[in-house]
């Protein structure tokens, strides 16, 4: 344990490094003549929004690189694993900046939303372009001359159309769920979770570390949908602890209720509820007084949701495991196996 | 003169049928499954942002094509050279819908911003980003198969990223110019409008129908220059006729003078002004209060700004006419001629 430990360590200590050499070379791009004043400027937003994570979903390329390789890495491997590691954060800050504005969210990493703060405010949007942008500027630079290089454009491409359908989907069936409470259902829910997280958050970091190993991730197909699983699983964590976790661990005060999100416990709540909880649900969802917002909570209390969680993490977690059992690479099992032991039972 | 009219009528109409097609391709797209909600939502946030404009972007990958090519397109080159046009369109579009939301405009191409249509608010960021994402798929559904098509994913991507840094440029320079207006210098204005404007209104086409004809672009780095010098007489254009064009005519209100932009007239009107004039200027400039905007615009009169732009228009025409003529292919100085002779002295 003190050993594994140790290795985490160096690995975050490795992986930040990079990410230092990465920002010097964007602020030095010739492709755009920069002047001080932009430097400073991209230089604190990319301090401000890209490293202060957990950077699992970076680092974990470099695990899954490592597992796949079946060794110790030469230097070079690793520096190339990481800097896909690092353009898997850029793509999740450019869409926490970005979501942040859309939700009218405070904050965001124990710390103000970017766009929350005073001398930034909109600005925020054409930040959050810019972090996008740089993932290609950063992708050219270093893997240009692979043989995959095309097939990384292609994947980063596939994966943000994905995501942003997704965050579309959400933000259309919320503006509905407004009017008719009824549209929160699981199969929509799932669908957007699939596309708003799981394809970025899961698939993308093996789909990187796979590519780097010399895969064509054609033939990846049911891995995909293993990840894709996994990522479902972890965005009902999410939901959970939005409600049901400790603001000072998350790292940010849950408003999914305030939001009138559609929240895996408002669509178990609403499968639930007797003909009363559901006037409750709709009286109280979506609305910020503090007595309303404590009136749902109570509701999921008492339909149980807390156990109902309990028993899904269960049997997805078993699902998960047969489904990994039964592929064919164990270098691969090994990799999926990792990954949901990162986060399974997580507190946040 | 009828028969060039009944030609571009024919583009037009060609070019439109094309936007048809890909907007049907995009709802369908694979990739996302979609709800009938969020295709119906897809479909409108297309037709209300992508092809409402001039069309003069896109449809001179086509003209350009054509020339370059010397002779009549096949369909199948006509409707590849209409999808990059499309692609251009797509990203101005992008930008727009983006811009607009920063800049909190009001109207644009004749109609309320995306933005600020009831339904819509904020959620017309994500719609932005979609506009983006739209690009690759486009891409990778016509052009995978062609040897250009890294190329041509580099190409977007750079650009963009160069639009991008431009905008950001402006967003800082308006912020640091409401403290102090002597920032708004030549070389800054020139900076702003080289990236924001240039690379992606007049580099981009020019750019997509030389790699379709097969030309490497690093060969092309006179002809950058020119199209980035032709991109600055357009955007200073653009600054006139906000605030002296007809607003019926150019399809929106222009507000540059309430807005505090780095606008070339406020930059010429910094240069040449007096003492007293100066003293207008820092108390006028930037105030939404029409009494304001009226003192600013008498001033631009009195320091014969029209007279001094008429001047600049000149000179930038012999200018541009001069590089073109240096250019060895005639082909190549056809094509820069033409694009030319689309803006020069135009009213919208």
């Amino acid at each position: 344990m003190a050993e594994e430990n140790g290795k985490g360590v160096d690995l975050k200590a490795g992986f930040l490094q990079v990410y230092s050499r990465l920002k010097s070379e964007l602020l030095e791009d010739p492709a755009f003549s920069s002047t001080d004043d932009s430097r400073q400027w991209i230089d604190r937003m990319l301090d401000y929004n890209v490293p202060g994570g957990k950077l699992n979903r970076g680092m974990s390329v470099v695990d899954s690189y490592k597992i796949l390789t079946g060794g110790q890495l030469s230097s070079d491997e690793f520096f190339h694993a990481c800097v896909l590691g690092w353009c898997v954060e850029w793509l999740q800050a450019y869409f926490l900046v970005l979501d942040d504005i859309m939700d009218s969210s405070h904050t965001r990493r124990g710390q103000l939303c970017w766009y929350k703060v005073p001398e930034v405010g909109l600005i925020a949007a054409n930040d959050g372009i810019l972090l996008r942008n740089h993932i290609p500027r950063i992708l050219i630079r270093h893997f240009r001359d692979k043989t995959y290089y095309t097939q990384l454009l292609d994947l980063f491409n596939e994966v943000e159309f994905q995501t942003a359908s997704g965050q579309m989907l959400d933000l259309i069936t919320t503006h509905e769920g407004e009017k008719d409470l009824s549209k929160y259902k699981m199969p929509v829910y799932n669908r957007i979770v699939q596309y708003k997280t799981a394809y970025y958050s899961f698939y993308l970091p093996v789909a990187c570390a796979l590519l780097m190993a010399g895969e064509n991730l054609e033939n990846y197909f049911d891995v995909k949908n293993i990840l894709v699983e996994m990522g479902t699983y972890f965005q009902v964590q999410d939901d959970f602890l939005d409600c049901f976790g400790d603001p000072e661990f998350i790292g940010k005060i849950g408003t999914d209720i305030e939001d009138f999100k559609c929240s895996w416990l408002v669509v178990q709540a609403l499968e639930k509820a007797t003909h009363d909880q559901l006037s409750i649900l709709s009286e109280s969802y979506g609305k910020s007084d503090p007595a309303h917002v404590m009136r749902v909570k109570t509701l999921y209390k008492d339909l149980n949701l807390q156990e109902v969680f309990l028993e899904y993490e269960k049997s997805s977690y078993e699902h998960l495991i047969s489904s990994i059992e039964a592929q064919p690479s164990k270098k691969v099992q090994e990799v999926l196996k990792s990954f949901l032991h990162k986060i399974y039972k997580r507190q946040k």
